[in-house]
């Protein structure tokens, strides 16, 4: 069948609809305990950097520090060139921390809050109010980290190409509450685009009422490649450089989903002043980062091309969980007019749009049915799905089975939830 | 010659000044590069935990979690039973993060400036001003920190007891801008003094005009002894509890100076809520700390008495240095009253108070002479050290050797510094 629902006639959807809930008791009977909500890394993919647990084998830097001691604020130096080379950015413009990204982003929140950046006029926090450009769907612990300092967040919806350029540009240009924007700029959490060349000197050189206008570059998935295309992040320092906001992006990355998760190594990025700015203002609550696990790092991928030859075997596990997902989706729900889906070249996540006003229900199905899917609406501030239309799937932590499993119930649910849907 | 310098007429002291200016030229001319600045652990001492490099054998925790990956936002069980007994705390009283309880307290802090705290009427930083008890000498970081959040500082002197509790209870009665209090509880820095129980439960009991006082309770010495006297810190978590101000204290602690400097595990302590509070802040920035070096030191300190044992070892380094320093003072200084100093049970630091008036001058002298102490003031809020007599010792990190020369030439700089101030 591949007419869509919509068009059936009543009695066919009914007997579709009883169909559907035939399937969906079954699956309820089987006892699935199956998880898509979190797009964390697998066993296997852990596995892979197991290598890191007898390193390093020496704890002097290349440039004769001791790993060991304190000091040393910006991290390993010999690991930063290493990254700031994948990253496309000067050492200068790359700083080496700790375990998480998140973290960093969050420090680089508090001390443009509390002391204001290079550019401001006074702290954030001393201003009557703040808001945020947030492109959606997007990533939920962005969304909750702006509520958190009380940061008003503006919807602004994704395209093929990044975030739709031209209402940005029209929301910053007179408008100096809006301080900020997120941008998950390469294959996007969740829906996996990946911002293009013209987005990204739009977005650079778009003249902004605040001063202190701020690119939140999360660059999580740079080097996370699907397929053999290596797609190549826009260079937004060196744009907003050029464009004479230098001190605009301000970037994240991390090995969180290149080495392990909780034990990696998180980077911040931007402009000499910003990482200088990041610096004086850290460095009142530490005295330097954990250059053991640099060393460990360093040692165990050796070169930048190191870490593009870790990837591809990131890949080979996670490229049959997408496609998995992809052929499930597309067998069970296309033509059906009940469901559009990304197919990433990379990252995480596949951004499943089911019918609206039903993401919901479908999320309480598949949870009866004992699949865990992202509580409906996180990918969007403040929870609110204004179509109740989106699900974010995370297929990377299952194993390939359980993805298998997981996507059928899934369908399944979204069937039964599209149907009830156009019958009631 | 044991003469107090005062008494000396001025042709002797003359004569003495001469001889030690000869004395402080021959220094200068041998070339010294010496450093006593930073409460750094030697090489040797980093040496004992080198085991580390090859663990952890297993990524999996004893309650069965993959610590590689995400989650576990309050750190790995096994390691905070560890550590709780250790400190004298329940499990649930103790979260263990990253590697600098510094990083922890500016954390903390942050939270109460953004968010209040358990007790909290609003956010400190809403607040018209917010005011610190500093005991004095006391920590630069703590003091500088507190500067970052213009929050002002109020000095209080340490006693042998710990800090003046008379003068604390004082302030703290009818001041509700006095929000809380730094205190190094044990083998204090740099003054070396433990802080009485009966001081501690003054603390923890008191009444205080801010309904949110904290008591921010830095025990980073807390297993530091150099001798085989182990002073065992008081117990302020139970002390508040027991007096009705169970979200009082806030405790922190390290393995900084246990394991590596640069990478061991951090921890805060204090009341449930205060943990659950501490927890529910961190959860905004963090998806939890680096269980990978949580297992890496379970394993490499197996027991309670697996870091007993192991301080004995740091004890066995650093007992010759402290010594030495002693011996040279007592030699060089001893009787002339020019100087009194501290002779630590405990920690890193030695406080050396020379003639009032003279600490700039002797570390300018040193400074010349090729050995660095902590700049003058530094153990002082907004560096003011109102008699100019203060300097801070850290033997730790240079060999015994250096540590000879360095304490040498110490003594030569406060003998010229004396008898240049008395002819004057």
């Amino acid at each position: 069948m591949s007419q869509p629902l919509s068009e059936l006639p009543r009695a066919d959807l009914e007997s579709f609809r009883d169909t559907q809930q035939a399937a969906y008791d079954d699956l309820v009977a089987s006892g699935l305990k199956l998880d898509l909500t979190r797009g964390k890394p697998s066993a296997e993919q852990l596995d892979l950097s197991d290598g890191l647990l007898t390193l390093p084998t020496t704890t002097t830097t290349p440039d004769g520090v001791d790993a060991r001691n304190y000091g040393g604020l910006a991290g390993v130096t010999a690991l930063r060139e290493m990254f700031a080379e994948l990253l496309g950015l000067e050492v200068a413009q790359l700083s080496a921390q700790g375990t998480s990204s998140l973290t960093l982003m969050k420090d680089v929140l508090t001390y443009l809050w509390l002391k204001g950046g290079v550019d401001s006029e006074r702290p954030w926090g001393a201003e009557e109010k703040v808001r945020f450009v947030c492109p959606v769907p997007g990533y939920d612990r962005h969304f909750t980290l702006l509520e958190w300092f009380g940061i008003e967040m503006v919807p602004v919806a994704m395209t093929d190409t990044g975030p739709d350029a031209d209402a940005i540009a029209a929301l910053v240009a007179d408008d100096p509450t809006i301080k900020g924007m997120w941008l998950v700029p390469t294959y996007a959490n969740p829906t996996g685009q990946v911002t293009s060349q013209e987005v990204a000197e739009r977005l650079a050189s778009m003249p902004t009422a605040a001063p202190d206008f701020k690119i939140f570059w999360d660059n999580a998935y740079a080097l996370h490649h699907l397929s053999a295309e290596e797609t190549k992040s826009a260079d937004i320092v060196s744009l907003a450089a050029v464009a004479g906001n230098p001190h605009r992006p301000v970037l994240f990355a991390s090995t969180s989903k290149i080495t392990y998760a909780g034990a990696g190594v998180a980077f911040v990025g931007g402009s000499r002043e910003t990482i200088t700015w990041f610096h004086d203002n850290l460095g009142l609550g530490s005295i330097g980062p954990d250059k053991v696990n640099h060393l460990r790092h360093l040692e165990f991928f050796g070169s930048p091309d190191g870490v593009r030859e870790h990837m591809a075997k990131h890949r080979d596990l996670l490229a049959p969980k997408f496609a998995e997902v992809e052929r499930i989706l597309t067998e069970r729900l296309g033509g059906l007019g009940v469901a559009s889906w990304s197919q990433p070249r990379g990252g995480y996540f596949v951004s499943l749009d089911v019918m609206p006003g039903t993401a919901t229900r479908v999320i309480e199905l598949a949870k009866s049915a004992g699949v865990a899917l992202t509580p409906a609406g996180s990918a969007f501030p403040y929870r609110n799905d204004p179509e109740d239309t989106n699900i974010r799937l995370a297929p990377s932590f299952p194993t390939l089975a359980e993805v298998t499993g997981a996507m059928e119930a899934v369908a399944t649910c979204v069937l039964l939830a599209a149907a009830e849907h156009l019958l009631a």
